[in-house]
């Protein structure tokens, strides 16, 4: 297991989760895969990005530090019904990868069953009624186990500070937060 | 003069803050124009950005309701060599157009002199001996006039809301805020 680090994205993805994600995780020296289902990723304000492979060229046993789900309506949708994306999500959290979600994309952690029902989980407020059977947080940014999970594009980018702190170190994150002129808590 | 905003990018642009602003104005109802130096643009941190049109291809007589620029020292630096966007700027700057920069960005107000000496003004504050002749302040947004600029890719997301309080209405910024779960003030 290196350093690097899966972030899948499809048609509809929130570019903003999406590439706040991708920046500060390389900004941290990870080794960030970002992955599409198609050539050309239209995202959800229609920003066009050009992924580095393929989702259906990942191979399936590859274990990763980390998989990150950026949100957005349609890309979670589209993320959640790749089942090349579903093994790889399955076989990462069973091998102990961190998994980490924000916006709608925390519905894909209950679809996949990557988690225990009563572990706590957060997710964008308009999606809140799909995790009846967890412990529902109105927190940014909740923690369990191996799953972190977040709340929108507003909240994404202490999202990804937590991550680099988790992956990295807490001298990486404030680093980062410095260099980007960012005053986190 | 419609509701037209012009983001223009370039090789090393910080990719953060181009999709903060674009994302965010777009949510705003603004007809975002992404207009690149190339077909592809690779930003900072190596995300691959197909723009809408070219920089080379938009009319010089174009008038905007505002002309934002996003950072990175490798993107500014070729936007600000960039003769085309130079002219398209200083015709925007003369018409009153919001022209609007962050991180390093602010530096090409001051190349193109499209701000009287003396106005304030802020930047990246790896950049800040850029701007002797100026009121140079370590606020997080700094407005003159039609000018306004910020610090940094941890600044763009309230930067942009200010831009959309200017160019639509605060009701619509607090709208969007809420909606991506960003506290701010």
């Amino acid at each position: 297991m290196d350093k690097a680090v899966l972030v899948p994205i499809a048609q509809g993805t929130e570019e903003m989760e999406a590439i706040i994600i991708i920046d500060i995780l390389r900004r941290a020296g990870m080794n960030v895969k970002v992955a599409g289902e198609n050539q050309i990723v239209t995202c959800a304000r229609g920003t066009k990005i050009i992924p580095d492979i393929l989702i259906d060229q990942l191979e399936k046993d590859s274990v990763y530090s980390a998989i990150i789900l950026p949100g957005g309506a349609n890309g979670t949708e589209n993320l959640q019904n790749n089942p090349h994306l579903e093994e790889i999500l399955k076989h990462n959290a069973k091998k102990g990868a961190l998994i980490a979600a924000v916006c709608a994309a925390p519905t894909i952690l209950v679809r996949h069953k990557l988690m225990p029902i009563g572990s706590a989980i957060t997710s964008h407020p308009s999606v809140s009624s799909q995790f009846e059977n967890y412990n529902y947080l109105n927190d940014d940014i909740v923690r369990d186990g191996n799953i972190i999970t977040s709340r929108g594009a507003g909240t994404t980018l202490d999202f990804v500070l937590a991550i680099v702190n988790e992956l990295v170190d807490k001298a990486t994150a404030d680093r980062i937060a410095s260099d980007i002129q960012y005053k986190y808590f």
